[in-house]
Formats: structure tokens, sequence, C-alpha cells
């Protein structure tokens, strides 16, 4: 294929994306975007800012630099651009970031709390607690708020020696989610599960407030049967 | 357009918004309203009472004048009318004005309580908490009621220092949502908004209490990165 | 009409809002039955027992008459019926009876508590706290137990001086509610209205455990503004 | 009907099974699996592994016999299969076994807390609480995880003196439910019950945090009416 078949491909991808955050109940209104990148051209692609779903067309997507420079589109990308690409700077294993403002996930992240690991549910995705950033500092929201939030993500991963896949979301203080992928596919894919975690984390809390997470045992059993090289989950053996 | 074309388009629009609110989860059987106002003509638009969605069409829609002279139309306004009324003559910036017993929004005016700006999604639409009215007197129920409640909704803006349209919808003690906007789709728009923050800050609060609102800073930044003159959200930089 | 008509007419509603029951969320399986009854005949119509709803039609309804007697239908009639009779029996306003296990009341009537009046939500249709029956004694589980929830639900009616229209509805302890009205459209209305705010009550609870139920001043204002002499809600004033 | 034909009719009974998962909104991307047996042939059939609901087909099911060798079929077994296998060799009335993620039973799982039975609507289907089982140990999870997951189960009903037709279901600690039936429609079937009930006991407990189980009277009335020799709930009297 092409470096410009490739770009269209991750278009129709983007879009689609797009529009799946709706289907999965993670996004009303305009309250999400997805991107991906093609790292052979150095280009990302991203959801149009404040655009209707309903009318939003595949044409409609933005093509971007690494640096934000539009290469290609007539309107604005999202304003949440610069966090997008400070993951994709730092992180080479990044195909793909989400953001969105699914219920559960942005009740954890108003809270201020990372999401523990209760269950086998959680492991089979997240290799540990999904984690929360700190509350940025005045000087960071008055100041490329957008990027600074990109930054405490990487920050936060860091601190915790975390890879990106093998934590492919985290939720950002006062604010909401953000998920990540090999694939715009792979992204919303572990945005929707980080919501389910959420949602069940929530109330095992409500029954149980004594509970702890799981066992290193338990998590190293679930995250790798799907994950590890000796995975064995799905028809890929 | 002419007047009367004018007139036209707010019965359409203001059908169509009630219609919205049950497409948007906010009513069930004939718990809404929605109405409009057409400034230079000092008319306003509303849902008939009680009158079932499905049957109901454009032409049923009740024409007033401020004062609440019907001017056009063969059924009974919404009960509601007088709060409506009062709001409009109180804020020419008011286009649009939504009632709902939408359940998060309700609960929270049931338990009298403001609900706290606890994350971006809130700042996004709401400049700090959303206020609630205090419980009106015996005195105020027994003699017009709906009218009573038009004017502690005004009185509990007032007292807080808020403008209409920086704060578009309140609560009212042991009632219910009220929300409004500059036209319909607006009013709509931020009734939903009102009931998606309603069960973040519940949830938010179940699983910290000890959690605290979002900084000025943040608050700042959020609201003003959409409504203010510097606003870069969307297409219309 | 003829009584033959009207007895016709009569198992199509009772038929129609057995389905809406699944339409409104109420049921799942075959959770749930729906009555009305034909006083001059004096003969009642029920859903068949255990009979899936997709396969459900209008013929398989049952005719009994007061005394429990199979008067016209080749199903057995809903195991619940004698509690359905107990109650036509008790109150000749009463002209449809529906039951369910629907979520939120049936968590309550599990939670052994009384739905309290919060908001202007319940008081539109509940003139009052939805009231929740003891539990009953071993012996009345043994022997006639479906009748024995119906004396029960009269019994907790009559204790607090409450007459069936204006209180359309009560929980059974352990057990889950039970709704009625003037005919099976109404019935399913006021049940349908009690999950609501069955649901909105939980969470004024979680939000203000502090909060008491509202002033006999709005109780009277609300549910008289659409039930009373004076009623002024809705087109029939 | 001969012996090939019964083990076409079962992949057909599991297929649908698997897909009426999704309808039930028990499961969401491919987090369930449901098998079923056929005692005269000793083989059973079984979804295969991470397989998207959308794409499978009859055809895509996979057939082992009780030790687990596949007899028929190109794809993986779920994954899950081990402990499905080790119900079907431990209770030969055990016909179908359903897995899935719910998100109230899990829930309970993830809080390692039986599910109490507080009402009616739990005693329908399941004669007392419904179980939890212990946390597995390390050794347990490194070697043969989901055997030993099925042994824990068996493990937690012989405890309890529990057979599995009475008791269709579990929730394993930290991990999800289980529940089977005499075939793969029985099975999701309790599978949901299992969910709806899981949700109201989670309700029940926030609404009365001292609210006990209901009475043995309570309880053997309701199961027996349903399930004993003298049941006389639907049509098979």
């Amino acid at each position: 294929m092409s470096l410009g078949n490739k770009l269209d491909v991750l278009k129709e991808q983007v879009f689609e994306a797009n529009l799946e955050l709706v289907r999965q109940g993670l996004v009303i209104y305009t309250w999400g975007n997805v991107s991906g990148i093609e790292r052979e051209l150095g280009l990302v692609v991203i959801k149009p800012s404040g655009v209707d779903y309903d009318s939003m067309k595949k044409e409609d997507m933005v093509v971007l630099d690494l640096e934000g420079n539009v290469r290609e589109g007539k309107l604005n990308p999202s304003s949440d651009t610069p966090t997008h690409l400070a993951l994709y700077r730092e992180y080479d294993t990044i195909g793909s970031v989400v953001h969105t403002h699914s219920a559960w996930a942005t009740s954890w992240a108003q809270a201020g709390k990372e999401i523990p690991c209760y269950g086998t549910t959680h492991a089979d995705y997240f290799y540990g607690d999904i984690l929360c950033t700190r509350v940025l500092t005045e000087d960071e929201i008055g100041r490329e708020y957008e990027l600074n939030t990109g930054l405490v993500i990487i920050e936060t991963l860091k601190e915790n020696n975390r890879m990106p896949l093998e934590m492919p979301g985290i939720i950002v203080s006062n604010h909401g989610p953000f998920g990540w992928g090999s694939n715009p596919d792979q992204a919303v894919h572990n945005a929707r599960v980080m919501e389910e975690v959420a949602k069940m984390a929530y109330r095992t809390e409500r029954i149980n407030g004594q509970i702890g997470t799981i066992s290193q045992a338990l998590l190293d059993k679930h995250y790798l049967r799907k994950h590890g090289s000796g995975a064995y989950y799905g028809q890929n053996r």
C-alpha cells in the first residue's frame, strides 16, 4: 500500500472510531475525540473540534504533523490535539489516542482516585490499578493547558514505571479518561473497557468497603494469558 | 423573514425541542416542557399541558404574550407557564426555557443541594456550582405557585450574582431542574448536560466524600475556552 | 356497547397493558401481570401464568369471577390472581391491578421501607409516602399466601387511612410493588411512576441523608392541581 | 432423533444462547461463553475463544469430549473450557454452563460477598443466598487455573450442601458469575436472573443496611411454588 493509501485508510479508521465512541455510549454530543498516527509519514489524523457526529464525514478529519501544523483539512482540529501529540511524541508504541467524558471513568477522575484492580475483568486489559494524575498547577492550566495535560499523563506513567500498552489508559484529575492502543479500534476498545471496570470498581467498594485489590498472581495470570508471550486466549496462539 | 414567519419557525423549534427531551431520556410521559420567545413580537411559544408526545403536533403549540394572555392555540398551555414567563420578563438574554423531571437533577433538587462543580465537563457549560433554590414558603405555594417558582429562581441567581447565560440552569428545591439558553436547541442541550453532570457529581461524592470542587483557574480555563471572547473550542474562532 | 363487547374491549386493554409493562422496562421474562375488571359483569380479565410475552395473544387472557372461578380461557391464570381479586372485592373504585418486580420499587420492598415523598414528581401521583406492608407471618405464607398478600395490602391502606386512588400503589415487604388505577392504562402508568420515584428517592437519600419529606402544603398543591376538584393540569379543566 | 441430529440441535442451541447473552446485556465484546452437553454422546459444545459475536456462526462452535479433546471444529475453544468440563463431570444434572462478566454479579464477586436472598424474586430461582467461592491460592492460579476455578465452585456447593439445579449459579471471588441449567436456554435465563437479583440486593443494602434475608417459610413458598413437586406456577401443573 502506498503511503497516501495508508493515510486514507487511517482517516477511515479514525472516522469510524469516533462514531464507535457514540455507539458504545462513551460520548454524548461532541464530547470525545479519537486520533491515529501513521508513523512512516509522521502524520496524525484527528477529529475536528465541536463538529456534530451526525453530520461529520471522513473528509472532515484533520491531518497534522507531530508539531501540530495542519497538513490537510479545512476544519480546526480537536482542542485536545496537543495532548494527543505529546503522547505520540513520547511513546512510539502508541498508534491511537482516545479521549472521552464517559460517566463512570470521569467520576473517578473527578474524585481524584486511581481505579483499583478488583477483578479479572480489569486484569485482562490493565496490568494493575488505572492511574490518576495529579492536579495541574495554576501555571500549567494558564499556559499550554492541553500540552500540559499530555505531560502530566506521561509523568504519571513514568513515575509508576508503566509502559503505555500494558496500561492503556489513565484518568486525569478533575477531568476524565484518556486511552490508547496500537490502532484506533484497540484504543476505543480499551476506553470502553475502562468505563466498564470503573463502574464495577465503584459498586465493589459500595458492597465491601474493606476489599483489597487482587493478588499479583491473579493479575499476572489474567493479563499474561491474553497479552504475554505465552498468551492462550483467542485464536492466535 | 417576516415576523409571522419568525413565529412559525419558533413554533417548529419549540415543538422539536419538546420531542428532543424524550429522545435525550430527560422526560417520561408528559413530564417536561420547552418554550421559546420571539422578542420582537413579545410572544412566547410553549407546549400545551398534559398532551402526549406521541400525538402532539406543531400546531398544538400555544402562543402567549409576556403577561400570559393566550394569543394563539386551542389548548391550555403548560401549567408551568408562569415560571417560564417570569424568567423571560426578568432576563432578555434568555431565548428559551426548559423544565424536566430528569432523574439525576431531580434527585439533587429533592435533596436540596447545589450540584458542586467537580470537573471540566461541568465547567465547560456552567460557570460554577449549579445553584439550588430555597424551599418556597407555605404562602408562596398557596398563591401563584408557578409564578413564585420563577421568582425564587431569579432571587437565587441574583443573590449569587449569576448572569443566566453563564449559569444556564438551576434546581428548584423539592421539585426539579429548570434550564435555559439563547434558543430552544441550546436550552435542551443545557438540560441534557445538567443531567449528565448531576449523575457524575453523585458518583464522585460516593467515591470520595472528601473531594472539593475544582480550582478557579481550571473553571476559568474550561468555561472561557468555550464561551469567552478568547474561546478556541469548535469551528468559530 | 353490549356487555360482551365490553368484555372484549377489556381483554384488549389488559393484553396491551401487559405488553406495555415490557416496553416501559418494568418486567423481564414473565415477571409481571395486569388485570382489569368489568364491574357490570363482575368479571376479571388477567394474564395467564408463565406465558412468554412474545407469543402471548389477546385470546390467552383468562376471565374469572370475583371468587376466582375461571369463566373463559384455556390457560391457568396468573398465580397472583387471588391478590388481584382481594383488591377488587374490597375497593370498587379500582378498575385494574398491576404487579411487577420492577427493580427500584422491589429494592425498597426488599429493604422493608416506605418510599418517602421527597418531591413534586411523587406528589403529582401519590398523596404521601408510598406505604410498605408488614412482613407476612409464617401462617399467612403457609396457607392462601396470595390471598393474604392482598389482605395485608388492604390492612396497610386502612391502617393509614388511605383511599386506593389517592395512593395508587404499595410495596409488599420482601416481595415487590403492586399498583392500581381506574383502568389498565392508568394502572400501568402508576406502576411506571412508582418505579421512577423509587429511583429518585434512593438517590435523594444518598445525596442528603438528613433530608425530610416535602411539606403538607406542597403535597396538597401538587396532588390537588392534578387530581382535586380544582385541578388545572392538562386539558380537562 | 439420531445422535448426530441431537448434536446438531445442541450446536444451534449453544450458538443461540451465546447471542442471547448479548441481547440480555450480560456481555460486551467477547466476554462470555455458553456450553451445552449431549450426555448420550459424552460431547460438549462450546463457543470458540475470542471470536466476535457479530461474525460468529453456528459452525464455529467447538465440540469436545469430557476430557477436553477437541472432536470437531477448527477454532480454539473458550479458554474457560476446563471450568465448564469440571462442572459437567461432577454433576450429571447440569446440561449447560454459562460464564459472563455481567456488571452487577461481577461487582459482588469482586467484593467477595455472597448475594443474600432479600426477596421473592431471588427465591423464585435460587434456593438461598447465592454463594461466593473462596479466593484461589497462588498455586491453584499458577497451575491449571481454569480447572481449579471449576473445582472451587464444586467445593463451595458441596460445603454448603447445595444441589446445582436448586442453586443454578455462583460467583467466583475476584472474577465473576458462573451459571447453569438443564439446557442452554435455562442456563442463560438463570444468568440473567442472577444479574437482576444482584442489582436489587445492592440497592436493598444501600436503602437499609440492617435488613436481613427473608424467612425460610417465604423462601420455601416461592422456590417450591415454581420448582417443587407441588409447583403451581405456569402452565405445567
